[in-house]
């Protein structure tokens, strides 16, 4: 077992039982406050411990680390380290953590500056985004869509089984949990109308989904093997692939989508380590036929990882609308690696990896309004009487995650996002 | 008329009246030699200009820029002064190069230190790429396409003339000119085939096309008028879309090209500005039907850009390919870039917008092997006596570009990748 990951470990900074930080997970972010520039912290419960401040009283001076990389806008300087030195930080900072180490938490000058309540600091992007790929791995997602859209009986397409299916989508507008998100004009036209016209979609989505942020890159002609994936793996953000679906359907033939999801994704701020996540370890569902042997892997590479979508209407209440789990995935992520590199294709650090919408086999689990309501004919009722077929304006989707196990819960926080009417 | 253009000017440098870069053009590249780190350079004849040099000698005094910024392994940071600083440096550069002006002539110290002869240099890539997009805006192309894969007589799709059809690229596995393309691996599935195989792609392919890169960020959630959208464009590049039209085909419904084209995409190194290409602005074809009002723009913005494709078996000779031009470009950059941002996707500098495959109406102008082979049905034949319906390992394909008017000629230089076998 990791360190880090041991169930009998206690802080001395109290945590509630529900929270999803406790010493166990240690997720690392990107922070700053009205006094701090951007720099790297890690989630400690209610509270926020700024690395930057613990590099400069040399309490990483045992590990071969410039502390100068936690004073960053952005995770990839640190990431770049190496997963020994990630281990090691994160080893470190629960030894820092824990209730009989007092290091911290005797020295009050310390204390003050490096525990920050999350209140009071404001969450930024983890990565800079090289390069971000959405992949399609849901098969009741797939299969939900190629039912309303193409053909029940033959809902999925032929390849689908042999290929984690994928796309490459827009780096510069993936931006952090509590970015207001515009609703996008676009070019639209329905079947029964003779021409296009430009406006606001009237189909604005949300898709319930998980990245994975790489660590390590590979050079220009290497591919990785799905046994290897792991080591190239940094950790995992909840991901809403915003989507605006009447743009998607008149412009996505025959080069795929594009303007209906580059106008925003939004993420997570907080980066959970593969390494907390170990304990959430289950099997997939069975591939059959099996894949090529260039995706093949035996073993427990699904993430038994709750997941919720909440929809709150302006001064509303959340409303649940969906739970689904990351546990359903049909391609994970080592297959999805895979097979991105598998011709060739270089990675980089901080690239984003998303699974494509989430959903699970039945109704309240289905990871997007096109399919909760069934392409708009089946409204869902909120808790204040009116109906949402769609996204309105106004509306704020929250996404949360969560593994938990032997009373341990390790969680992602949450990422939302609230509508903003179109310009 | 841009002072740096003028036809009458003429250099102390003796340059070539068949060379690419007169002292009209002065286009911008990253470079390094034994002793030098990467910098900025303007190519002129056969020479390199050294502006790092330039800056330490004060050269750009009277000019509001730091000149470290052209001690950089990326134009980004130059390009990110904005246009009236690089029209400012490209002007200066011009008056320092032309045959009245002794500043460096006359200073053998500098004269050495910063005139390189451009066979001794290497290029690098001349911009850090953080999006990559490409676009599918030659009518020719498109209609061909469509010719083969789907029905002769509705080639072109419903949306194809409403829509700038684009997709998002990979960035990281842009590559400069010069550096050898692996044919790369993937999954493949012949319709008679019962199962797909993973192994070296059969069908290796080209595309011929010119890539922007736009100098000039918008915040998220704003958009680019096309009358606009010049003041976004630093410069444009010779673009080689590598392709494997067997992956392709397999992979790419419903979501589009993925790692059919992701393992390797080409560019020239130098970036010819949009100010030396003025001269060769001329009207593109006709819009028919006429697209909705945010695509709209009157006026010359096609570019007369006489375009090559060689290929050269190893130890062979060029064998001259297609012959196409941008000028046949369906959708300008203006529209392209227009469309990109409608619907808010922020645009970042260093953004790399490809066009799409340029071919024209006739057979030799066609710009790929797909359309030039007809899908494989008929074979060129090399001056050797071989032929190609695809590409084959040790193939080097060459592209160049270059507008002519008045007797000057504004060349983009070549981009060149030789094929290496699958490993």
């Amino acid at each position: 077992m990791l360190r880090a990951n041991d169930p009998t470990l206690h802080s001395w900074i109290e945590i509630s039982p529900t929270s999803d930080f406790p010493i166990q997970n240690l997720p690392f972010g990107i922070f700053q406050t009205h006094t701090k520039t951007p720099r790297v912290g890690v989630a400690i419960g209610d509270y926020v411990l700024d690395l930057c401040v613990l590099g400069q009283y040399n309490m990483f001076e045992l590990i071969d680390i410039d502390p100068t990389v936690f004073n960053r806008p952005f995770l990839n300087d640190f990431i770049a380290q190496g997963k020994p030195i990630w281990r090691a930080v994160r080893n470190r900072v629960s030894d820092l953590l824990r209730n009989n180490n007092d290091e911290i938490c005797g020295n009050p000058e310390l204390m003050e500056k490096c525990l920050l309540k999350m209140s009071e600091v404001q969450m930024l992007m983890p990565v800079k985004v090289g390069n971000y790929t959405d992949f399609y791995s849901s098969i009741e997602h797939a299969t939900n869509v190629g039912t309303m859209f193409r053909d029940p009986k033959n809902a999925l397409l032929p390849n689908w089984k042999h290929i984690p299916i994928g796309y490459h989508g827009r780096a510069s507008s993936i931006v952090v949990s509590g970015t207001p998100v515009r609703r996008p004009n676009g070019q639209t036209k329905a079947p029964d109308e003779p021409a296009p016209a430009f406006g606001p979609t009237r189909l604005l989505d949300f898709e319930l989904e998980v990245a994975f942020i790489t660590g390590r890159e590979t050079n220009h002609g290497e591919s990785i093997l799905p046994e290897e994936a792991e080591d190239y793996i940094f950790g995992l953000v909840l991901f809403n692939d915003w989507s605006a679906r009447d743009i998607q359907t008149w412009e996505y033939v025959p080069l795929g989508p594009f303007l209906a999801k580059s106008f925003a994704s939004s993420v997570s701020p907080w980066v959970v380590t593969l390494d907390a996540l170990k304990p959430f370890r289950v099997k997939g569902p069975e591939q059959d036929p099996k894949p090529l042997p260039y995706l093949q892997l035996a073993g427990e590479h699904n993430y038994d990882i709750h997941l919720e979508v909440f929809i709150q209407p302006e001064d509303g209440a959340e409303n649940l609308v969906s739970r689904s789990n990351y546990k359903y995935m049909y391609w994970n992520m080592h297959q999805q690696l895979a097979h991105q590199s598998s011709n060739g294709c270089n990675i980089q650090i901080g690239d984003m990896y998303a699974s494509g919408t989430i959903s699970g086999s039945e109704k309240g689990s289905y990871g997007s309004m096109l399919e909760l309501t069934w392409r708009g004919t089946q409204a869902l009722v909120l808790s204040d009487g009116t109906e949402r077929k769609f996204l309105h304006d106004a509306d704020t989707v929250i996404m949360r995650g969560y593994g938990e196990r032997n009373g341990i819960r390790i969680g992602f926080g949450e990422v939302s996002g609230k509508v903003l009417p179109a310009l």
